[in-house]
């Protein structure tokens, strides 16, 4: 099923409100691709450019006000929302900046307005706008608690589904890199075979790859693909945030081509230890600083993680979103939490392997949502 | 060629050094992803996280100073920068602040230090953060007089050789659109398969795709794709920001499937006049506005353009950026614009059709980057 059933944004919004009542604000602003969707459904690639603001505005009760450019008032009169506002957008010289000041001052006319503040958030407005509706709002912006992000950091059923098709999509996919990785292909190719590939098994498209190869690991996990042949005795590892209905998957493989060192499936073996270590520890009450420790202990020895500074993360309506795997972490696991357990290790100086797979938390434990990977290190010959 | 020579970021840090030094600016704070790799040549696909911010500080003389987090310091190490601050990152306690507050008071201890402040920018950094860098700081944080994207707005020769390769690109997957698009194909299949044509045909990713399918056209043109089959007589309409070494093409293509009505064919050669007249016209000297009446006159007889807004815009590191093709901008176009053509037409109640060329302002006129579309609309059989 695509999307959700109004009963789930209608859930999203009581709780929202809730909170909002328990901190006393009399309305939410939010500017984000995913905060807006959390709350309305809205789903479309068009974010991509960056030439108009967004807004969508909680209030304390009633259903969310959508103030958006009217190129997009045809999509969000298919969500649940309403009460849609717009302009003609871009506008030099007023480019929302009134219709969202009116609509706060409606909302909240002496209140407390909520705004992301904390990790992962931004404003997604120009500054000097920004002032603009700070002098135009008869109200006070105040940090929002993260009320939104604690709401998507707990899934629903339908958004756990979600980002299972999305790891199922990625499984089929890595199955098939024998068909696209062999001696002698540049990286370059493999990268963009590998992401013809996750649309040909479903995704809807493919917003993250990286990756690398070289004997023993790779030097680093962001950098993009250059165009040198892969080199027997190489490893491989492709790293995807795919994207189903608006969720993603986020895990890796590792491949050895044509043959492979001890170093490098001892490695791979102490990677998939140590994720199956976390996963035997992973249930609710269970704190991220917990899981770092697991599987530090088990890759290092206890000494610390890679340079990437932590060994896993949530995952959802963004490749990467809400707690983080490191010793500073004391979040607790909650059931509908969905995490992703990416161990790294140095194999010989300056080189790496990390591995990943994703799990939710459930009441009982957790339940793995990509299909995991064997134990031995997978030899493309 | 992937990347560009040193000389090129030499030029690009010059001028905004020259600009800056015009508004006595002592620093600039870049945070955001375009803007960092358009001094330093970072690039990755890795800013789809949300969970790390980035930061770049350019001093008033001498070379730019990267504030980032550990886990990309091995990709930033192979760029021309050379003065490399790191953390470990997410970091709950101090996610950078300090490490930046320390850097700007080095930079730029009692100055005004210059931040993107105008349309299509934003701080990526949290709120509360942001607060703290403000009262960390000895410097003022003032609007930058958009040095950033005025410098952007022009592209070298080297830039536009990858945009006009990104448009190479799509323009040949556009060809091989009759390979996936037939009466019954489900519109969201046809999404995937084109993304995956892209793909073979050489793009590095495919950051946006949108479009639409229709009798006589579509509603709107930021839709994700639903199931629903192609039916006999469609418009179906692609448009593609694919991406070849971090430049975009933009542009559309129209099709109609099996048959086409008197009016989608009239529509679509008006659309292609509209293209043609404003081509006529762009040289260095005319006007955005301008070209937005030349356009709206053959659409609309001059009453005004669709809900986009726009019948255009520049484009380059990001899908959209720079000047509006709308009455309100009167920017000059000046030799190294790069811009899109993208004039829409109301086909019967509800329904429009767009369509969108690529072109680069030269000394003389303008040259098409996009390989021209057909006067007569494309019939797939």
């Amino acid at each position: 099923m695509r999307g959700f059933a109004v009963s789930e944004y209608e859930t999203r919004l009581a709780r929202a409100q809730s909170m909002m009542a328990a901190q006393g604000l009399a309305a939410l602003l939010l500017t984000t691709e995913a905060e807006i969707r959390y709350f309305t459904g809205f789903l479309t690639r068009f974010w991509e450019s960056p030439s108009r603001p967004w807004f969508l505005v909680v209030p304390a009760a009633g259903k969310p006000v959508a103030v958006i450019p009217r190129i997009g008032a045809a999509l969000m009169a298919q969500t649940w929302v309403s009460d849609i506002r717009t302009w003609s957008s871009p506008d030099p010289v007023d480019d929302g900046v009134t219709l969202l000041s009116d609509t706060l001052n409606e909302a909240a006319p002496h209140g407390r307005i909520g705004i992301p503040a904390g990790p992962e958030t931004y404003l997604r407005i120009p500054q000097a706008d920004w002032e603009r509706v700070k002098a135009s709002v008869t109200g006070t912006f105040v940090a929002d608690g993260a009320i939104t992000a604690r709401l998507r950091a707990i899934k629903s059923e339908t958004e756990v589904e979600k980002i299972e098709m999305a790891c199922a999509i990625a499984g089929r996919a890595f199955a098939r890199v024998p068909e696209i990785a062999t001696e002698q292909r540049p990286l370059s190719s493999v990268f963009r075979d590998f992401q013809r590939l996750l649309l040909e098994e479903g995704a809807d498209w493919v917003p993250y790859l990286a990756g690398g190869a070289g004997p023993n690991g790779y030097g680093d996990v962001i950098s993009p693909a250059t165009d040198a042949p892969l080199q027997r005795g190489d490893i491989l590892m492709l790293d995807t945030g795919a994207v189903y209905d608006g969720y993603f998957c986020d895990f890796d493989r590792n491949f050895a081509i044509t043959n492979a060192t001890t170093t490098a499936m001892e490695s791979h073996q102490c990677l998939i230890d140590a994720v199956d270590a976390a996963a035997e520890r992973a249930q609710p009450g269970t704190t991220a600083a917990e899981l770092f420790h697991v599987m530090d202990t088990i890759v290092t020895g206890g000494v610390g993680g890679p340079d990437t500074g932590r060994l896993g993360h949530g995952l959802g309506m963004q490749l990467t979103e809400g707690l983080s795997l490191i010793p500073q972490d004391n979040t607790a696991l909650v059931p509908g939490m969905v995490i992703t357990l990416e161990p790294g290790i140095e194999t010989v100086g300056g080189r790496i392997m990390v591995h990943e797979e994703n799990i939710v938390i459930t009441e009982t434990g957790n339940r793995f949502l990509s299909p995991r990977a064997d134990r031995d290190l997978t030899v493309l010959q």
